[in-house]
């Protein structure tokens, strides 16, 4: 346990260590958080949840920093306003990571002797909270610099997405019946995922692989941002009030299109899957085709019959708990309920993902006009 | 059909009657219209989609009114924006009860020959088109009087709500299983309705009364505004920004609760159903009880074993389509569909809906912060 | 004085003769009141500070109606948020004339008796008041009916403005001293022209006549919107985020510019003057000339040597008290001195301001963007 | 010339020094920009206007900070919208420390042969540009540290203000008159002082010190902040609306008042000039004592008879040109006339002015709510 907990401790700066300090600090948009926070505050999780209960003999770091580094914890306190995050210079990169070194050390002697298996549980919900948050540094760092005029790298190294190869047939059909859905098993899982239950599926085919960008530019080049007919009410207001034309962090470079990665500003991949964009824009994209997204139901039921796992999908379904579901006592409970309103789920993994982070039950969420993560678009009819 | 046409064409202009002029006029709210839109847009439906296309010899009764009259019908032309409704005092009252005389003698020339069934099907649309505006118009009358500070009634002689009758059980249980849901039958239903499929349900119990006004008048006492437990943080946020404290028409004098009714000002009907809360506070009773609301399938699958028809009730439930949902070619198809994300669906009626116009697979839906609506809460768990 | 009382209030209601009920109640800007607020507004003065204080058997109309119609006097208690005056459908046109005739009727036997001399100022400053909200009125109803998609005509046959004649200088000469600034003689007064004092005047010209149309499109087409140069930094903005292009009320049909007018909509009138233009826009006019706009200093300086008093003018001089400037102690105190602040002195007339209410020494007021009344432009330099 | 040059750049970095590069880069409200911000643009304000026309073998260090670094000068091209500026971590603080070293030593080669006299006027007006950010800068950073939850120090040992000497007499008497106004010799003045022109004055008293820290508590203790009849309407609406309860910077902690100084947090210093007022808090604090603020042209006639020097005052006129004022050609003519309008002259100088920057007809100036410069309060009447 020990071990993996310092590997995704370790993983952490590893995904900082390209960074100058002043990308450590700063917060474009609301969405984004600096990195420096988000290194404080999955440290300041385990120093919260499991260091201050039940290390006895736990000095805290420094009893200002619940106020900086809770997120949004209400049972735990006040806090720095969300918008806030990026107003603050203080503490520094160096002061957060003498920080994290000094609740690792704490943790490393906590955990050398024996831990009930409550806290064992809390550990490993840290752990996975971390790589959560792993994931949330990816897309936050390339916010940070894909919206700097000077689109610097993040690593001149970095691999090209895989190209969305073809496969023999485009959909695969399920039969209507019986399904069960939700975490199966004995490993950890988050909150959302439980109860497994069972749901009622009609016929449906599902795409077995995702949009690509040269699908996507066809939808561009056919009007798709000017017919209302392909929108929601809402959508088609979101891309009239944003002067919505393409994904994020595409540019058109004297008639050629280009895309922000972190290798810094590419010609456009037309063959790798379309990323980057909202719910709003996927569900426009699929009624352009006559087509529609899959519910998150139809993809579980489908998974294991397709390649998935390096764009988050997003689905029709909106995120609503499942029949028997059960918030969890104190903070801990706070940790996913409450967002279950106005919001889609997304499901599958990112290229970003932390490895065996995701699973098949796996939901992940989002409002249905954020576009910074790795979204792309899985078609059903 | 020319019966019910006239029928409910009267009935508009009948729940106008107590109203004084400058009543028809104002816009307190983006959600509410004013009374004479409502009058000249119900109006403009039969013009523009069955008179001008169809009857020939029709003669528009001011070519400017499309524009002033179009709701959000993008494929029918440009529009006043909604925020500017009230904005405008022509055309006058005067004027558009002479709209609606004129297109109802015309409508009355046209259904005396014998019509197509395709425009047969689009009268029963705009009739029950009309049907829900005589709602929005009770809605919005009572908003716009209830937000004046000098009260007025509506009618002095207004039915008070009656009291919610105490069942012998509170909850009747309902099995586990397939159900079917969506319209059967061969009479008029709106297209988010259909088609008719099969859900699973699990084991769950359902409220067979309404929360009344005495037990919530409890869940503020005992703090249920201050305790963000309850809420979702979207609801919380909600709360906090608009310093809500009760539901929508309640007002403490001296240390009592009053709601404004129709009739004016009055003391809480403490056993009548509480209404006028947004889809937040009836997820944060439910949540402080211990409970949780029905999704519209468990409502619709138990809702011949209870009361319901004086309350809009909110679910659980996102409005979604369901499966095999089409929407209509052109103008009309824009009539659902697009409002399909970020709203929460409602089940059952309200005192205000005209009679025959719900039925037991209708669903209603709304945003989840709106309260101008008869909203009430059912219990599930 | 009661024949003047009188006359006042009977002009006021003559202004308002032309509308429709509805017209007296909407409010499309917030810098715009519906009619029936001045008409119960200007009531409300007289009985606030007249009839309640100092005739001691009146009854009050409507205890309510301070709430109502009570502008911004902090004094005298809360207020109906200037926002929500269009919200306000009750009490109606018919309840605020009853408010009207029974006002007049209480000042009537007032003021047969003799009265002291300090109510006699308040009844000077009431009338005086009243005339402000006559000009007012005007310039609300051509908002509230310009506005409009319809746009109906206030009065066919209201007379069109006079041409600018050209005089035969354009400039006159004026020379450097010392100059007697504000207010001399017994009448009436408002506080802020007084006390006369001396201001020193280097030499100046200032123009004999006001800017046209015709001058003022050529400004247009010369690109004056869309050149910074000419512009403030924050009227520049205005211009962006706004999407000004030309002033209020001009429409271009047909490549033609039209204005619209109490007549309805009309061809531009190349040779009257300019009108509806921000202080932002006469700057902007006068920097592309090469030239300024005069101070209210020098305007008052030179009045007696051009013509002025059918548009107010705006002048380069902030809102600002004069030398020895004193509020008066109480709720009249808050009449003026409370505005001095980030607005910009107009001086003259315009063709909707009563009769005998300006003079020399009269000084109006409007922050930098607005464009609602007659403003027009004079050169300096 | 090039001693002067380099001893104004070399002060600017020294006034950076105690900075960690996390300082460099946040941006809490739109009036502060980043330390780094400020050092590259002075930077590029010298490549801009000098280097760039007239020295020809001159290669710019980088193209793309032209639009990094220019912060309102439409003339020359596009730039990060003031918003932004805080969204950038690149150029790191190390890029635009080599970019200052760049242009340093492209400006010692240039300034080392003998230069024209129109060059030498663009010298100055640089060296006194960067002077004007050298203040912004310690106010910047003063905001940036004093507004975040650790209240870190600039720098321990900063010396306290010094206490307001008490004179013989508080007041002043200047006599009636014409008194000459604006800049006087042959140094360097800003555009905005010139041309030097006649006023006349009335009797006025003016204070010999500020208003003291003890002295505007007692304004405080006596409601002040809550009693309407001492504010602009529009100082009271900010009052309300950013629930405005004392000066910037200050805290109550145990009920005693404390101010973030770049010292830390401090206990407040009674007999300290007070600082950190908005103008509307200035207006109202002198109406409080039934006084008022003097005129910038009562102010500079008198200001050779009391100390100034350590805080900016406000002062009751609006930012306007003097006669004869007229802009320079080109960019640079966008120095000061495009902010003249709805903004309140500033006289004196603070302790954070660079030294001989100012002098007694130095105009600065600020919107009236703004409080994160040191500002203070001089009494007239």
């Amino acid at each position: 346990m020990l071990v993996r907990y310092k590997n995704t401790r370790e993983r952490t700066e590893m995904i900082c260590r390209p960074l100058q300090i002043e990308d450590y600090v700063v917060q474009p948009i609301v969405d984004v958080s600096p990195p420096k926070w988000h290194l404080g505050h999955t440290t300041w999780f385990f120093e919260t949840f499991i260091l201050i209960p039940y290390c006895t003999a736990y000095q805290p770091f420094n009893p200002d920093y619940n106020y900086v580094f809770n997120s949004y914890y209400e049972t735990v306190g006040n806090r720095v306003i969300r918008t806030d995050r990026g107003n603050l210079s203080r503490p520094t990169v160096d002061d957060i990571y003498r920080y994290r070194a000094y609740v690792d050390k704490e943790m490393s002697k906590f955990l050398g002797s024996s831990i009930a298996p409550s806290i064992q549980d809390l550990l490993i919900l840290g752990i996975n909270h971390e790589e959560q948050h792993q994931e949330l540094l990816y897309t936050d760092i390339k916010y940070i610099l894909g919206h700097n005029p000077l689109f610097p790298a993040y690593d001149v190294n970095y691999p090209l997405p895989e190209p969305t190869i073809k496969p023999s047939s485009d959909f695969i059909r399920i039969d209507e019946g019986i399904y069960e859905i939700g975490f199966e098993g004995n490993g950890f899982c988050f909150d959302n995922e439980l109860s497994r239950h069972r749901v009622y599926l009609n016929n449906f085919e599902i795409g077995t692989r995702l949009v690509t960008n040269a699908e996507y530019v066809k939808f561009i080049n056919d009007g798709g941002y000017h017919d209302f007919r392909h929108w929601h009410a809402e959508g088609w207001d979101w891309v009239k009030n944003n002067n919505i034309r393409a994904p994020l962090y595409w540019h058109q470079l004297d008639g050629e299109w280009h895309h922000y990665t972190f290798r810094g500003l590419e010609p456009l991949q037309l063959n790798a899957p379309v990323r980057h964009v909202s719910y709003f824009e996927a569900y426009a994209y699929a009624a352009w085709k006559g087509l529609r997204l899959p519910t998150e139901f139809e993809w579980e039921a489908a998974a294991r019959q397709f390649t998935w796992g390096q764009n988050w999908e997003w689905t029709e379904s909106a995120y609503l708990p499942y029949p028997g579901f059960a918030k969890a006592p104190g903070a801990i409970g706070e940790y996913n309920g409450k967002f279950m309103v106005n919001q889609k789920v997304l499901r599958g993994a990112s290229e970003v993902t932390s490895p065996g982070h995701s699973r098949i039950s796996y939901r992940n969420f989002f409002q249905t006009n954020l576009r910074w993560q790795f979204t792309g678009i899985r078609l059903a009819k």
